[in-house]
């Protein structure tokens, strides 16, 4: 089928050459490594015969027309951003691999009755902005222009970044797809997760997205001085905020399949000798379904608010990001589990704990997701891994499902 | 007695506005706001009748000489340099009021047979360089050359920072003071703790100086995605950190006047998204006698060990700082409690819970302290305050206590 895992592989290599930091990966949106991976990105959806460009939120897009031309498409791709310290393979996998399945199709100048547009989206991870899923917001049109006046971790704002890396920030609305355009929006993902590997299958069809709560907490006592306010007389921010990431981590572990995660903390004033004064630490709550995850929020509400009254602190969660499940569509998970099953390989439903783009996706498209094992589950991690037979398998299956896709929808 | 209580408090104020934020008081040493003080402070040693100069670690250094001159010194004197958004009386009062006592001898043109020296010592809080006593153990001829390599929080060494202040490091050592020409160090300070306040009391004679420990503790895990790594499989060393931070308060709680705080805090990689793998804080860990203050280290360690293990996490306290308790000495103790009485206040000896400039000072004299009461027990906080009447009457006990001073050593 000319699918090559190998040069599969090399590419997520050599997009991983392209991180802010020599030993590690990290790339965050509208950076200098993202303008040099975006360029990679669009040289190798030419050279796999699709028209491609970066739309205006900076995502790298690529067409392979229909035959006839103007069909709806078959939307495919991942994203090209990472979170700090990351792996190669958590998004960069299903941008490659969607791209090795289209050259494939033209190298024996197959057209489809559907066109294929591959997209890399810029922003995913929400690392630079806080905000997740900039990119594929905007294709979906549903991009808050608000967030143009965000400043990043690095204090510039969104609209800057974008001019500075040659974009026109009055123009992200043309990155959107109307929804006649989009047939179906399928992602190729590792499953970061240790599922797959527990089953010794190398592929898995996704049932929805896990939807998830993002917060700030701000816990406010006292500072003092270290050596002289008795343990008694103290309102510890830090003592109080370490007690609730205990409650986080309590709730969540006696909920099935809720994941509390407590991942930044800054401690004020932050001198070895003072009682800190005030703690801010974020909040990532997910779940299967919306009910388990409001659920396990107010369970972890209820028992900060014990901590900080008995400890005479101030607390305030402030929200910062909020998903719901994203299911993902009947009829396409067939289709992938058919094109699964041809291959040969036994066929597994699992739902994904981490968000991906189709949860923008899915308000202009059906969505459907494919996992391909990753070993012991690690992501977010350097020592992210995929083998090269996991990785064929997930390509051959990828361009199997396209070949016989069918759109859900009317389209084109 | 020519004492003004007002100018003390006024001085106090004038400093304060030097910090490097407009809305607080943060001065660290070697800093442009340091150097703004020290010429204030330089020169109302001089308006006192002291010949001053900066020494070569950029203390503060007044002498205003016996009769006949040449005689060995009773030093007086505090620190300069603060803590990140800190009160305005820790250190500073002691130096202000030093100055205003000899200020009044001057001024009636007394001469003791014993000269006085006041010193504004530049580094005792130790933030910028996370080393205290800088300013006092190089007067004391026990300051450690390697730290001249040691970067700042800022990543300038101490080397470059004191030649960019203008100082000469290879001349560090010039500015010990050799045994004999120190009869003894007392130094007037707020207590920092509410033990006057509680009795009603202006002043207090301080017993001994409590002896801390300060630890940086490194906690390893393992990074992973937050939303697809179960909570039973997860080693998060954030979590692990937690409930440190919990033993940490509960091993202090439960032994008498033993404090414990956890005042840094960093997780890496320190992104919403991702389970922390790694966990830096800081342990300041003090106690009245040196043997409580290692059963109750012994205690912590046990404890982290066990979260450690149970955790999966790897965990190691990397020593940072220590000191012995610092005993006041007796005849001083006395000598103090001699003005205290003779000003007509009811004598209240208490151990000091904070480190003082003493600690090193110990090394070539015998030491002494003075407490002022301070509201609420609040310092190293912008709410520290002190009254009008509590620095007269500290004012006025000090000056007692300086006419009537008889070394305890031989000196001069």
């Amino acid at each position: 089928m000319a699918l090559d895992a190998q040069r599969i592989l090399a590419r997520c290599a050599e997009l991983a050459a392209h991180s802010e930091q020599p030993d590690g990966l990290t790339r965050v949106f509208l950076s200098p490594e993202q303008r040099a991976v975006n360029a990679l990105v669009l040289e190798w959806m030419r050279a796999a015969g699709m028209e491609a460009a970066l739309d205006a939120i900076g995502n790298c897009v690529g067409r392979y027309e229909s035959a006839p031309p103007g069909a709806s498409a078959l939307m495919l791709g991942s994203h090209l951003d990472t979170v700090r310290d990351a792996g190669r393979y958590d998004g960069m996998l299903g941008v490659v691999t969607a791209i090795e399945c289209v050259a494939a199709l033209a190298l024996r100048r197959q057209r489809l009755p559907f066109a294929i547009v591959v997209v890399g989206f810029g922003d995913e991870e929400g690392v630079r902005f806080g905000s997740t899923l900039l990119g594929s917001r905007a294709i979906a049109g549903t991009f808050d222009l608000a967030l143009l006046d965000r400043p990043g971790r690095d204090g510039v704002p969104l609209r800057e970044a974008l001019q500075s890396f040659g974009l026109d920030p009055t123009r992200v609305a043309t990155a959107a797809f109307a929804p006649r355009e989009v047939a179906a929006y399928v992602e190729l993902h590792i499953e970061q997760g240790p599922v797959l590997e527990a089953e010794g299958l190398p592929v898995g069809v996704v049932t929805a997205i896990n939807g998830g709560y993002r917060f700030n907490v701000n816990v406010t006592g006292m500072a003092g001085h270290a050596g002289t306010v008795p343990m008694a007389l103290r309102r510890d921010a830090l003592a109080g905020a370490a007690e609730c990431i205990g409650a986080v981590e309590s709730v969540a572990g006696n909920a099935l399949d809720v994941v509390g995660t407590v991942g930044r903390i800054e401690a004020l004033p932050g001198a070895m000798n003072v009682i800190p004064g005030r703690v801010r630490f974020s909040l990532d709550l997910r779940a299967p379904t919306d009910a388990q995850r409001a659920a396990a929020l107010a369970d972890m509400r209820t028992r900060f608010e014990a901590i900080a009254r008995r400890r005479g602190l101030a607390l305030a969660l402030e929200p910062v990001w909020e998903a719901s499940t994203a299911q993902c569509d009947a009829r396409l998970q067939a289709q992938l589990a058919a094109a699964v099953a041809a291959e040969g390989i036994g066929v597994r439903h699992l739902p994904s704990g981490a968000g991906h783009d189709g949860m923008a996706l899915i308000a202009i498209a059906p969505i459907g997701m494919l996992f391909v094992r990753c070993t012991g589950g690690i992501s977010h991690h350097p020592d992210e891994a995929v083998t090269v037979e996991d990785v064929d398998a997930g390509a051959h299956v990828l361009l199997r499902f396209i070949e016989a896709f069918e759109a859900t929808s009317a389209a084109p």
